[in-house]
């Protein structure tokens, strides 16, 4: 990290004013001191060759920018940077990087002191364990006591991730900067993937050409690219088969910004460049319950309650195309819609894409809630009334998932309400997903991602420009 | 990984003969049973958002197909696999994986079992520890004794590193194979580079152009990508740097398929597309170190003598155009050579960038050899007698270090074989590196990144194609 690289404030405050309001917040909520630490990197097929590495995203809400192995601490408002200045190997290797002053000076910190001074700045401090296993094993002894995983974090640091659940829950306006710069890139690599796809004979091609946009921005991807004629597979990642006129195209790829704040996008689209009129049926299916979830996106709104509307919106969808049978309602009810989309409406999107996610369900969950047993509920990442400030995915969809529908005890529980012979002839439809960035505002919600279209007709256009 | 997704066998045996191969050949070297682990996933920011997972080289030479969180184990030319079938939630989530009786059957495997049998078959096993710290951690519980690192690998782990390390220093056709296929993709990477050059404004985009070429072949980058206007800093890994018309731009990028074996590629080209004449003076004395490596690499040639006829080369350059003073033979023994070129010539290919580096230097100097003490030798990654099979890296650079070059003591030492004056003359070059990747046949040499040009005429017909 070179001080020329701190990202562009692109929100109206300076950095260093942000992470001070971030600060005086949580001081509000904390009354003992708090060490976070950035992580380090991790070995790939050998110690000196790395994953690419990605700082802590607790760290990086209060330190403002990406560095490695580095701590701060925080109390009563106070900024203390612990970082190591570059070696003379560093020097040479890696290059002229900021001193730890310079990057004192750019994020606003009170004091700076080289990493070893730390072990005596930890006393009666609250922490957050990190992911990467070094960094882990350091944090018990540098604070002489135990560190559970983040998600079971108790005690101080159980205090520590409420108060840290509870800012980063509502985005403040440099954050939301951030996710606006990663969603714009997110659109715009959305839209060369879509008119790769002409000239493109399998799925590693339109990746490239979607993570190939990302990358000329100087962003990274916020998690693994999905890119797939395979969408009934909710999480995969091979790109080697072959693409077929007659095949749907599901990709599920967000930027991240060099900040660290995400986006997370998913469009679905036809190869060919035309949707079959089975697949266009489904499609505006998906995209019915995508539109109405949207519609109803206020703060206030029980998230759970947009997932139960999106699986409402599917049933009716499905049995107006005949491929359920009964009443909507009911059908929910018995969770019949989650054959179809067996997976929650979203998440939360911020430092993570699934934000706060190493908290567990802490941040997902209002206090109280907890995961439900029911097929049909048990995988929403989000169970809260929203507030304005917050950012979620809406992302419904409808996969044929071999795995479920030739379940024997699934078919046996849904055979009334499932016309397999019917459901044959959607047999070209085995995923697709529309899922866009939401911000909830303080009288409804704006799409970060309306510039990508989702409606069938617009997306075809793209796909023959 | 499914079965369709096997690298495609481009050498003349099937994969599991292959490995049989491999197998037969390490009981000749090591008459002990033999466990080999994949190592697991990182995680990024949360533990479901992980790094791209790389399985570990020494289980990929063995198994041949990248697997996560397996185990195999070899004795006298038997192979068996240990991995467990995918669950119900792995099917939802990732999809049909091949089961481990279809992987066994495609590598060719004597037997197969679920990992927990693992636990009894490890008695007198000799193992190399992982990257990865959650397996790291169970090898040592699994074997019931301790497990050093890879690079201080004693007793039985140390004669199965020495076993593995002769096995893997020289190339079978399967193993080159896979790396010509990972070669052809990175020349085709740098080919877009530099096309790509016109029309960028900063390094970022021709990272993308070229690191698009890798993953459009369903490949990945065998390192971290160099692509900077500041060659000067060896291992710069930023991007961000807007591109002028007089910049030099170095890009070390290599592809890896998805076997993993890997390939390794610098050229430097001008953004503005024409070399000014001190770079292109620059630019030929290390072309003209990389053409007389290449000249005399074949069997039997001390690769360290390649490095000091590169850095001869590189005196007798620098003598020729005023920048160094004195005789080329004793600057070189003087070291004045490294404070322009304060790296190695290059280093062993195969299924690692820096190949068997996990083991220190056992792989890459000859026994009895160690590190060198000399400012101009110490870097130097391999120092054996060269052999048919073998694949190296050629790579002699230039570069204008102010670490090195404002360094007072430096500056002292060389004062009077550096003309410091007439060396700001060519302020326009700050890195210059060529590197190829070079196999060791019966009779010399083949470069098998020959298909991307080296000379500046050539390089600079690409840019403005």
């Amino acid at each position: 990290m070179q001080i020329q690289d701190l990202p562009p404030s692109a929100a109206c405050l300076p950095l260093a004013e942000t992470l001070k309001q971030r600060r005086h917040q949580l001081t509000a909520l904390i009354d003992v001191p708090v060490v976070l630490w950035s992580g380090r990197s991790s070995a790939r097929n050998f110690p000196a060759n790395i994953y690419p590495f990605r700082t802590s995203s607790h760290f990086l809400y209060f330190a403002g920018v990406p560095l490695e192995n580095a701590a701060i601490r925080l109390e009563k408002g106070r900024l203390e940077l612990f970082k190591d200045d570059p070696t003379p190997a560093d020097l040479l290797w890696h290059g002229v990087t900021s001193t730890r002053d310079e990057i004192a000076a750019a994020i606003g910190a009170d004091a700076a002191f080289p990493l070893i001074a730390l072990m005596s700045r930890t006393s009666g401090a609250a922490t957050l364990s990190v992911q990467d296993p070094a960094t882990r094993q350091q944090q018990p002894r540098l604070l002489d006591r135990p560190v559970a995983s983040a998600h079971q974090a108790q005690g101080l640091d159980g205090a520590l991730a409420k108060a840290i659940a509870h800012m980063r829950l509502c985005h403040d306006a440099a954050g939301l900067a951030e996710i606006r710069a990663a969603a714009a890139v997110t659109v715009e690599a959305h839209i060369a993937g879509m008119a790769a796809t002409r000239l493109a004979h399998r799925e590693a091609q339109i990746r490239a050409a979607m993570e190939g946009v990302i990358l000329a921005h100087n962003m990274t991807t916020a998690y693994s690219s999905i890119v797939t004629v395979h969408g009934e597979v909710l999480h995969n990642n091979q790109y080697h088969h072959p693409l077929q006129p007659g095949d749907l195209l599901l990709a599920d790829v967000g930027a991240e910004a060099e900040s660290g704040w995400a986006s997370d996008v998913t469009r679905t689209w036809p190869v060919s460049g035309k949707f079959s009129p089975t697949q266009r049926d489904l499609y505006d299916v998906v995209l019915a319950a995508h539109d109405r979830c949207i519609e109803q996106l206020r703060p206030g709104v029980e998230y759970q309650d947009l997932h139960l509307l999106a699986a409402q919106t599917l049933a009716e969808g499905l049995v107006s195309l005949g491929i359920l049978r009964g009443q909507p309602d009911q059908l929910v009810a018995r969770d019949a819609h989650a054959l179809f989309f067996p997976h929650g409406i979203g998440h939360l999107l911020g430092l993570d894409v699934h934000d706060m996610e190493d908290l567990g369900d802490l941040a997902g969950y209002e206090t109280g809630r907890s995961r439900s047993d029911r097929f049909g509920l048990c995988y929403l990442r989000l169970n809260r009334p929203l507030r304005p400030g917050m950012v979620v995915t809406i992302e419904p969809g409808f996969y044929q998932v071999p795995a479920l529908l030739n379940d024997p005890e699934r078919r046996a529980t849904y055979q009334d309400c499932v016309n397999w012979e019917h459901l044959t002839k959607f047999a070209d439809v085995r995923g697709i997903r529309i899922e866009n960035d939401v911000l909830v505002t303080d009288t409804g919600c704006e799409v970060l991602t309306a510039a990508l279209p989702t409606h069938a007709d617009a997306i075809e256009a793209l796909i023959s420009r």
